[in-house]
């Protein structure tokens, strides 16, 4: 940590926050510049940075040197993480596929879609039986219902799955039935929600909150880390900009960031992140370019019937063309689909 | 919802969305212009806003003309909300203080910061028992013990209180105990949550995620009213931009914007948008000035001692001499405090 | 500047940093953590910021001590500056009102205004000759003509009028007729038009870009202060943010921010932040409340013919009430208006 | 053109608007919802646009179903612009790469960067001889001697150029010496000097704004087109956000956005976009994927004592490398090198 002192700070101000430093038994580094006095603070992260240091007198900021993360990061585990999910890999050196219906909306919906998916190519199934809503008018999924038939897909195609949890109460009920375990976007800072899903056994997919900065990202990852499940795989799916032309904007920037601060998988998803099918497939191969773990695209039987997010979804022959470049371009850069 | 055809639009990709919307019962107006068609869908807002029309062949886009919320707007009832908490009133006329410590730390922390906001004029007490925080490693809130607490401080002082809930497990523990729930800005779009307030009797507070935009905020507010809690009071806290200055920029244009479109009542929190203690009494008066009705203020004993937030609370004796010229202020817009 | 070190950075790296501190005469203080060694860089602040510092071996980034700004800084001038134009004064403890047309549209148009809001209280008349607009289609101003209409209206109700300038070959003409010569907000980092005002007489009005950031602003106003004019006013007039319900987003708190940072006074425009006239009056109060030094308000006498933003324009008889209310407040805060 | 009308909006009010739109000449389709009227404007878009319907009684929004620009839309040209720039052309399906130095420091160091780009198969040289920078008291560029520094790097090695120019008052100059001109991110929309440069007859290179929608950006160059020159290339560098990890946000979305709504060629800058080293090869490799017409370089030979921007400068051995994959990866695409 470092701490600026206000201009006005006296000898005194400085003085408080070194025998602060030195109370929580953390060495204190002081350097008087012409304008500023600049102390550098050593010693054990979590105990420093639990103190409120810009509350004492003639503190003007503290910089935190570390990030607030410590587990999933690249300082703890220098190694990428590659999650094993049936014969699956996520991470390591390949770009899987993840695909398949935004929700689930009924029986054959689901098996007709896994059937294309799974043909063209995607090593993962998608399908959500829980949806959250800006609206509460408008379809919040099949429940249990939809699991079951993501069960049957699984058993019929031989994909595992991938299937969102919004509630607390609910994490049992997915966990026995799903692969992967997604946390949505919108609940990427619901705390206990994350601390539930650390505590159950199935690989967690954690999507990036639309507003959130890869460090809540990542601090985000290590509420789930630290309750003791370590198969956490990240997705990107667009920020929240000034920009109105798509629905969010891709962080494509994110997928080389995050490779730098964590050891985690991160996939991407070309779906939500533009809204528009047109955008999917130029989206999907630069994810190949910019080196992402993998994709999850949204591919429905006939998008204008959709209940959810239609506008987005892939037809599945648009899909099996997608995936005859992607694999081209994955091939160049030597990694396996 | 007006739906903007594509320039490349087929005359059956036209009738195609005409008779989709004759199917569902509405009436579609066709314009033509040079390089658009555009097609006018007259009929039930929830059924119209429940299709895909983004999906269908030869549409661009699809704007709707009103909001997606209906009971919470202004649109529904004309006239404002006005909720009593005890003897005190929220919305309708007055300018209400909530003030208090941003977490409840102990005993003596919460009676001592009680004492000196009911003597400085607040009329609620804030204080939560339970933390969200971007860090796992940092402090999560005393629980149970902070809210029995807060009743002693409630039973000493007068003064009602707001306790948030982020668990929808604990939200019938939390409504036993407060006279307000809140619902944090990192919770705004955990619709099972917000269902879950919904179905209790006490008041809520709902604050703007801070990547909320005002539509999504009042959303969030629909999922509470929906399920048969209308006393729903919504706290502004500022929102996430590219400036880095301030923890976050308090928009403040949301208040009169808020009111055209809802009769919710609004409040202000000068303490969580700005960040530091420097900017609340500046952002405190602007609130009085751009005319919401009222305002959340952390206050503590001993701010650099802190376990949350110490570098915005104010110290009591601030709070006071905050007091002073909010009540001036208000009284010359004629509001009482 | 302080520099902090990869991880992976060896000893080799550190010293070669250090002796890059030692060649331009600086000092350099080396603390070493567990996983970072930080480097602290005292000495002259002009000469460290121009090195690459992060393009260095082993470097992690570099993070300022101080602003890049210095004469426009309370670092460099502790007393707040005050603008004398004619004899109204900016800065310094009043409340000064600038108001008039956005556009200057025709002599009729701009005297009836121009009478309007002298009568009603304002000190400062604005109307633009040469316009900025997005679309190249859209109305660009009068011209010259409209400066001698702007001349013509000084002489008839005493006010000093303010003018915006977009293109340094025409910073003479506009400061031969204009008190004040303003930088919009969409040429705010124009460094040469910047330079070219610094190097007349006339104070100068600094509007934010509607995406700079703070220190961005200051800069932009260091570079007028350093060709040797140091009259300069900021107008805060709102940034762009993902909220789409009204035009930009009033960064109300930059008002008390940049007072800690700089000297120089500071306006806000409730009329183009906003952009509906029913924000105007709010905004308006909270810029009282929040202790602006003044604001700059659109006023047209038929906003619904306005070549020009007129959807924000404020009637006559809608800106003399406005006024009776921000009398009566800055009158509680002991402001002049 | 939409008009939505407000709530409370009476039949005059209604009447008004239709009658407005009769005197200039077009029609009126006025559709009555259960809360809302909405009146569809059918006419010529740049009369309709020069009105201010906000402004008139009764009216709640008008929503513009065509973009403000004409001459640079796909619905104006259907086909691809393709710009020839000595033997080398941009647009309609080549992948061009532009490599060189941020600034030209010096004559060795631009010669030696020109002969390795070269060596490396980029087929224009970038390296600018004004530079506008957040501070003033940063390196400005060296002027004409830069320019003619370039010239001779032309000559020695075959590369036709492009160069900023920052002022409309070196149009000429730069424009006597460059081969492409470009406007920086920071004058986007300073629209004297976009129309000052479309009256010259080298093509331009137009950057988008760090905080420009794409409608903006698109009519930053029609403002270009209409004033005769046509030879516009779009260059994408990255938007401001609040995301801190790297210097901007490549919105790599706009890339098939553009290609919708334009005809205009359109690169990726991954030097200026992500700011670090670091990331330049991954998002080069992703604008190869996502489709962009080429992309734009830093390339130094000693980043660490380069006078603007070294953190994002590859060496020339790293710039070498890159190649060599975004051959492979345009190879698989179909697109020329």
């Amino acid at each position: 940590m470092i701490i600026v002192m206000r201009r006005q700070a006296s000898p005194a101000d400085v003085a408080g926050v070194v025998a602060r430093l030195a109370e929580i038994g953390c060495e204190a580094h002081v350097s008087a510049g012409q304008f500023r006095t600049v102390i550098g603070a050593i010693g054990d992260r979590e105990v420093i940075s639990t103190l409120p240091w810009e509350a004492m007198s003639g503190v003007e900021k503290a910089v935190p040197v570390l990030k607030s993360f410590r587990f999933v990061s690249r300082d703890f585990q220098e190694e990428d993480t590659v999650i094993d999910v049936g014969d699956v890999s996520v991470g390591g050196g390949s770009f899987t596929v993840v695909a398949g219906p935004c929700a689930v909306e009924s029986r054959e919906q689901l098996l007709r879609t896994a059937e294309a998916v799974s043909a063209a190519g995607a090593r993962i199934l998608r399908g959500d039986a829980f949806k959250p809503r800006t609206s509460p008018y408008s379809f919040q999924g099949l429940g249990e219902e939809g699991l079951k038939y993501l069960v049957e897909a699984r058993e019929k195609f031989g994909l595992p799955f991938v299937a969102e949890v919004l509630d607390s109460r609910d994490v049992g009920l997915v966990s026995s039935y799903a692969d992967i375990i997604r946390i949505g976007t919108r609940n990427m800072s619901n705390y206990s929600l994350l601390a539930e899903v650390g505590r159950q056994p199935k690989p967690v997919m954690l999507k990036r909150g639309f507003t959130a900065t890869l460090e809540e990202w990542l601090n985000a990852a290590e509420y789930i880390y630290k309750e003791g499940n370590h198969q956490i795989m990240l997705v990107e799916r667009g920020i929240r900009t000034f920009e109105t032309a798509s629905r969010n904007t891709l962080d494509i920037t994110a997928v080389p960031l995050v490779k730098t601060m964590s050891h985690l998988p991160i996939l991407i998803d070309p779906s939500h992140s533009g809204g528009k099918r047109e955008l999917v497939a130029p989206l999907a191969r630069a994810a190949v370019g910019v080196g992402a773990d993998g994709m999850m695209v949204d591919v429905h039987p006939a998008p204008d019937t959709a209940k959810v997010d239609g506008a987005q979804a892939l037809l599945p022959s648009e899909f099996a063309d997608l995936m005859e470049s992607v694999r081209a371009l994955a091939g160049v850069l030597g990694l396996k689909t």
